[in-house]
């Protein structure tokens, strides 16, 4: 077994994330932190057993075989044409750009490079979600016609965050536009988009919405239902169920704690996840992995910058429509 | 208890489950059965111990307090007309007609009768929903934001019914129509409808569809997703969840033999009903005992020739949208 | 289809309910109603459509052709064998007596009269349960190893009931002997109860238990776990599972109202039954068109006499092995 | 964070389950394996970075600061007493002996050697039956009346593994009487247990049984159901359920991929776990955890040979019990 000299960038909430997934995995030697703020770094580095330090020194280290990129989302995309050129493999949080065209016109670079860049999309990494795929791809339940996607926060952000966001399509449904593409492996034709601002009127304000229904159409002519919204009150609702010619497949809610209370008022099960990092922690133990085997060689990043950049157009085509209030035709080209 | 004379036209598949029930509650006589099929409707009548008859004889007779009107669709507005006409209470199945205007135009005599007539949409008599709605109108989870309709079908149905079904948004959404409106209480201004053929060509062939996604958006901002498929192979899939501002009421669906098997593939649960008949038996009987409330003068139809005009402009407006592929907007003095 | 005049007498809790069954029955027509507290037998008579009477007015009744008999439990067998000798079918509650050998004298009068002699254990009437022997006949899981029972009632009896209910184990475990014996189809060698007070002190001052566990172990060497208890708290724990050599086969609780409440407290069913006529409703109709079965001439009763001395004689034994705390040998035959 | 140096003894199942998981946490430096078949130890070595040697080699090593103890139940002790004389902390796969006096007579010298000794009752370690506890403390039904705890194992062991078992309830039940006592924090009575060998003739040749039902009672009253068998053939079958004055609480199955297929046939849930490696994976990582919180020195071991002793002599007990046919008197003090 290989020990990985890594160091990671962004200390925030996600880099504290993968930090303390990196310093618990055996598979790595978390050895540097970086950040804007190096109070954080400090912090962070402190409770993981690495160094603070800048990015340019983490690139610079020859023993550094790959970086965690966690840092602010606008700064995704620049972190990691740095680390490639430094001839470092990426472990980067979605999404890699909140523009398409950048991203796009990036991507040559990326891919000339050599170095593997992993877009770490968790759900694909989810082990229900991968058991449902193993089922679909055995033929279970025939050929999809048609998709359920749920995904529900349990509670809006801060206020403050919504601004850089990027906006509830390219925030929070681009997961559900990789997922439905990772499952269904096809491209869109087409997209319907019904957004709405329910839940907090200092989201509208913003210019941003909360609750979102959209209907996608893939070039053999699966029908998808993605619905979000920003805020349940009950708990991460995070659901998949796929509808075949033999009948359909369905992930529902996990329970963390698989207690039930019988009580005068009914039965009570424990609330589903509060958060993203408690249902999908499994799912970021196992990108983390994922991420080691490249860098043992054993494999190639499942998903890549071209997956980033798919979601991404389906986001801005979300957004024409719910602005144009009209379905947008998409190129399957793109949507690939 | 008063025992009410009855009689009922249409020997077929409904007739005949109406007929059953009828003859099974001692609330009612069922004195006579009509159809335009003499034999099915002697069948029936032996069947339940009623006579056999044409449909004027029943109206004629002056102790009929009510008719039962299960025809062919293309026939129940006429039948009610004539009823009406007779002085006679209606218990009518969904919908009066398939053609909008046509309702409208009769709406005026029909309320003018004085006669209750009652449309028998049966998803406002199952226990389940009628207790996620008392819920709702208690506030258990505040106030709606959005709602999930699944209603999907076992088997598609026989080809030769295609073409006189009225297409599936006005033979099989039409539930789901009057389901919304029923919980929401509201009006509606907006729906999108994106149809496919993706289960027999030959519906296809006909000029309809078998698979539809809509979304529509109420007056006071609420937007329902409403799933449709002609066939599931796993059952009559019935669902309801609605998304409130502090949490989520759901009806999942209902297993008849609540019988589970374990064995080394995995815990079975019985299949939940392969018809509507079993799945809403409990309400059929429920219909039959609001209208002998009706009879008895203890009670309003609770639904109307109002709400199946509702219903039917909500189909006519689905197809709209799905053949135009663009969102229609609705007059909610018209879907009130 | 034949209208049976039938008479009813005990107008206490089980008889209001059978006789409410039998009046909205179109099967039967339900003529009288006899108590021993006449203003009791009047009400139930008027709430019903039927007369009030004595019993020996019933029984000479020359075309009542069956009696339902719901008396309090110390008169059944006084009221079955009265209606055995005027020529009456009968439907009895369980249990036909509180004393194993009174029964066992009388049992040759019974079955010499001719007169069929249903004892209505209602759980042989619940669809789950029957569902469930279908599909243990049909040999889904292989022979039958063990099986486990849960009955738990939601609330303890009023404590004036406690000493004329003949002890928790006639009373009440009285229906899972039934189950076990209906469910295996076969007899007993040894049963051993464990029972305490532990809900409410004043039944052990009445030298009654109020909670108990039981092991039973059959002719063919099943185990089978019995497990009670007279206040639950969350309603009418109501299970049963059966493990074979290839599977389990379970009944789980029953949800009359099929709706889940999302909040932030958990996932909350609506709670199950609260009372045996709620939980076992549809038993109670089913039992009912057994005896018009009966009545009819179709059907022989599925249960009589020789099923409820089996179940006494099992409780008998209880309650010696929980007084001796010991195992209790059993007399196959007596058991069978 | 620290790292310690850690060794293991006995490379069998167990063993290679610890030593994955050790070499797998960033907490342990697992340096030494150590067997009695050198080949073994070889193979487990390489797979986890460490080395293979002796027992005497790791206990001399004076960096080596614990060591699991996973060799064959016969050897439990020897190895235990051996480290706590070297000085070492001590992490042991229950049960601790097969003999409840010798171990009795080991205790004073194990507890004066002042080396902490953690016996890994892996349910105590389960998040599901953690939850449990913390909710019966924090008084969510009241005080406990009765427990039901099924423990059922997927398919028999292999014939050859029945002679050095110890038997079913030293091999299998003692979990559940480990179970029974933690979550109830309370000594035993009274034990009554029948036995029974329904699965295969073979164990029952050998002596042993593979099915059996136990009732203990506490010195509270409460009253324990257990339920053990050595196959269901459709997974692990594990669950518990505690019934207090105000309701009651349950840990169900657990199913690892949470994935539903709705087919023709019913709703088919994925198979639960087929192994306690699958079921208990989270309560096997957390044990380690708990061992290197130990061996920091911020937490004592919350399980001991108290606790393996108090086990054995309710196993001991459930035999003889079984053997003679009667319930068996506890000494509370022996199993406090």
């Amino acid at each position: 077994m290989s020990v990985h000299k890594i160091g990671l960038v962004g200390a925030g909430r996600m880099g504290s994330l993968h930090a303390g997934n990196a310093a618990a995995n055996a598979r790595f030697a978390l050895a540097w932190v970086a950040d804007h703020d190096s109070a954080a770094a400090a912090r962070l580095a402190a409770e993981t057993g690495a160094e603070a330090t800048d990015y340019e020194t983490i690139l610079a280290d020859p023993e550094v075989k790959g970086v965690i990129v966690a840092s602010s989302t606008s700064s995704h995309l620049e972190n990691v044409l740095a680390a490639v050129r430094a001839g470092k493999a990426v472990f980067c949080e979605k999404p890699l750009s909140l523009d398409a065209d950048t991203l796009a016109a990036a991507l040559p670079e990326i891919e000339a490079s050599g170095s593997p860049v992993f877009i770490a999309f968790n759900r694909r990494f989810d082990p229900h979600l991968a058991a449902l795929k193993r089922k679909l791809a055995a033929g279970e339940v025939g050929s999809v016609e048609t998709v359920h996607i749920v995904n529900h926060d349990p509670a809006t952000p801060r206020i403050d965050f919504i601004p850089r966001s990027g906006g509830l399509f390219k925030d929070f449904t681009i997961h559900d536009f990789d997922t439905a593409a990772w499952l269904l492996e096809d491209s869109f034709v087409e997209i319907y988009a019904a957004g709405a601002c329910l839940i907090d009127p200092k989201i509208g304000e913003l210019g941003d919405i909360d609750t979102a229904k959209l209907i996608l159409r893939t070039s053999r002519g699966v029908l998808c239902l993605i619905s979000n919204c920003r805020r349940t009150g009950y708990g991460y609702d995070q659901r998949v169920e796929l509808f075949g010619s033999n009948g359909a497949l369905r992930v529902d809610n996990v329970h963390v704690q698989n207690v039930s209370t019988l009580a005068d008022g009914g039965t009570a099960e424990t609330p589903f996840p509060f958060s993203f990092a408690e249902r999908y922690a499994e799912a970021y133990t196992a990108e983390l992995n994922h991420f080691a085997d490249v860098l043992d060689g054993s494999a190639s990043p499942s998903t890549g910058p071209r997956d980033s950049l798919r979601a991404l157009r389906l986001a801005d085509a979300a957004e024409l429509s719910a602005r144009s209030n009209a379905p947008v035709r998409l190129n399957p080209e793109e949507t690939r």
